[in-house]
């Protein structure tokens, strides 16, 4: 059931490329390395070249060259992935579409927009904001929206809005044999055929390149309250969580922060919040409803022992805020200087996430080992970031037990081994787990679309 | 690129089938005629025989008879496919899973389910109620949620709930090959490997039989407005919907009956609505947000000329409203006896929605044919039934004329053939003009999942 190892004419595709592509192509070393080494702990592995593409057309030339010549193909966004998905175990071509930066279309009236693979999800919201849009997904980094749709990324928002598997109406995509589809309609729904939108979002580049992304976009909130709440216990955090979901409060963010992320923020933010387990919650709507929902937590947060409950409405201050939150992870990283970090991101049914949180924290505990944790927990998805001495081979052993078993137990709850950071070449080992025997099928699927192996070899189901 | 035609051993398949089905297995004329044959203008063929399925691992052992027979398998649920999904043009065994009716688990804290493919719509909200909770996805028909995952279904919920697509989170099925598997875990996001929910999601049994469906839970809302409002004309109602959605209302709710339907309705629920071009509303939320989204809505309305506008919160008299507009199809009908009635289901973006009903209304008054319009209009769906003396060959040719240029229309203006009918066999010609080269994927997956075509050949993207 293996895919092939493609077989790789480097030189030939690299001589053709360099005709046309001129300049565009480049295999300098810096380049080259740049492209094929994330920030984290999976090894990376340069590209022969880095083809900077300009158009879908140009990628189609790029791949169909590559096909000829059973070359690789690797797309790149921004370089922000966290599980190894740009690297090039097999050599090939990287293909940089952040050039690729046109937001062709925002049609107000129909909530959508369609954009280059390379247009930013920051870019793409300071284009919106002059006309009351924005769009939610909103992972740490400022990813590309191709990338962010390759990964199936979410972030703080999806509990609310959905991750890019419900915000992506249709893609542009490049096929393994140079073909250009476009996978669906701008229709909100649609029972015509198999669902390509939804194959192609978390394909990680494996089943084609991805050029032009459509996007469901939402009015900006008349009114937006941010709201900190403390809690006595993780459990306390998850039981207020799982309350606000089952009666249905429409919250816009619902955030859990643990209490080492909580001294960490004080020490680096200067947020001077209280030192324990704590939510960090938004609620989109009109000003009545908005109120009327951070109020309904509040209730619900005192029946749990919540509190003090402290609520934002003004812009800065909710900045403030997520602003802490977004840099949770370098407000971590100054506590633990010249140590590596290690990113997780499990993800399980919501009832299991007290549990699955807590044996987490004693399993860290247990192994002396120093792993804040924080949670998009409306969707039952926590990050624990693993610090690690990678000259320390028992404490490296330590984090990759602890690392493994986090994930055997989110599996073994009805959960994922990845909520929204992808598979990469990082967790490839944990598909067979998850999915067992249906992991065959999707071995299938990608031999159909790419016979010869060549889009993104050695990431997520591809061989 | 075409998927080859099953080789049909069905006596051999028959045989060794009754050997352990029993009177399970059924090859009685009036049997396999109501297994073959939808209410709807396509034609229908019988299966050879029925087998009345009791569990995953019947279905199992039936498919892989029929694998090694190169016997076509055909699914069937509870009849209701508006595009003859269940015919069987190449014979084979229709898999009859009513009697899979289990509720398997519901996890009223993670508001999830899991249920067998034939429990309905209808019966597992009856089970839900006492706890508090609903499933929202309501086609016309109490359809099994088997099939309403098979045909990626929708109905007047989706614009608030979301259709099939969003509300599954994992099946089962039965590939062709014989082989069980499980498409996703509990959690609620996910970006382990490709998405074989959504690609089982919509499949039509042409890539494998779902035998059980997980499924998203709501909670009952504390509060339900319905409303219902008069306008002057289908642009009106047009222009409020896409005014509501545009600024972010959270309508449970918006459904479009035109002036025709009016009338039937009037006559046939006794109503005494006013003449005119009407939307049905419904509103969810506490006490103050549903009421607060309802008088937003009469705002909105007010403006475009739409009014006077009623409310109702009391059950029975909501009941009353809904129930009318769930009988479109029998009022309708009563103004027209002798004659068949054929349903139709386009899909375009919101923007061009006016443009395109007001269109095929002139399309009708060209024609002289009587076509009453009902649309899920947040959406942008909208359905037209058209009426036809199929004895009267020039009349079928003005429907067949018109029903054509509705759906090539829709496509033009960026939407789909089907909103949640599904293609069947009924609109499989319409496939390749919506979707392109998209298509000839859609088949290579076809092929790679079931290479000898037993999966429900001749329906959707299967040959």
């Amino acid at each position: 059931m293996d895919n092939p190892t493609p077989k790789n004419s480097t030189t030939e595709t690299i001589a053709e490329l360099r005709g046309w592509l001129g300049d565009r192509l480049s295999t300098a070393p810096a380049v080259r390395e740049q492209h094929g080494k994330d920030q984290t702990w999976n090894p990376g592995a340069p590209p022969d070249a880095v083809a900077f593409a300009q158009s879908t057309a140009e990628v189609q030339r790029i791949v169909a060259v590559c096909a000829r010549n059973g070359t690789p193909v690797i797309p790149y966004g921004t370089g922000t992935s966290l599980e190894g998905h740009f690297s090039a175990p097999f050599g090939g071509i990287s293909i940089d579409l952040s050039g690729m930066n046109r937001i062709l279309a925002v049609n107000a009236a129909d909530l959508d927009c369609r954009v280059e693979a390379g247009v930013t999800r920051k870019q793409l919201n300071a284009h919106l904001r002059d006309q009351g849009l924005f769009f939610p997904v909103d992972p740490g980094a400022d990813a590309s929206l191709g990338g962010m749709t390759a990964t199936r990324a979410s972030g703080t928002n999806a509990v609310r809005y959905g991750t890019m598997r419900e915000n992506v109406l249709n893609v542009t995509a490049v096929m393994a044999n140079g073909q250009v589809i476009n996978t669906g309609s701008r229709a909100r729904k649609s029972s015509a055929g198999y669902d390509l939108t939804r194959l192609m979002v978390g394909s990680e580049g494996t089943l084609g390149v991805i050029t032009e992304v459509a996007l469901k976009l939402y009015g900006i909130p008349e009114s937006i309250v941010s709201a900190v709440c403390p809690f006595p216990s993780v459990e306390a955090c998850c039981n207020a969580t799982i309350t606000a979901i089952q009666m249905g409060l429409p919250v816009a963010r619902i955030e859990l922060v643990d209490a080492e992320h909580v001294k960490a923020f004080n020490a680096y933010s200067k947020l001077g919040l209280k030192v324990t387990p704590t939510l960090f919650l938004e609620f989109h709507g009109t000003e009545a409803s908005a109120r009327e929902q951070a109020e309904t937590f509040m209730a619900i947060a005192g029946e749990l022992g919540g509190g003090p409950y402290s609520m934002a409405t003004r812009e800065e201050d909710r900045q403030k805020l997520w602003q802490a939150r977004h840099d949770a992870f370098w407000a971590t990283k100054a506590l633990m200087p010249g140590k590596d970090a290690f990113a997780t991101d499990v993800c399980v049914p919501i009832s299991r996430l007290a549990e699955c949180v807590t044996a987490t924290q004693a399993d860290l505990e247990a192994n002396h080992l120093y792993g804040p944790i924080v949670g998009h927990v409306g969707d039952g998805n926590f990050h624990v970031v693993l610090y690690c001495d990678r000259n320390d081979p028992d404490e490296y052993r330590r984090v990759k037990d602890v690392y493994r078993r986090m994930i055997e137990r989110a599996i073994a709850m009805g959960g994922t081994c990845t909520g929204e950071h992808g598979i990469g070449t990082g967790k490839r080992g944990y598909l067979e787990l998850e999915h067992g025997p249906a992991l065959a099928f999707m071995r299938e699927i990608k031999r159909a679309l790419d016979p010869a192996n060549i889009m993104n070899p050695g990431k997520n189901a591809a061989m």
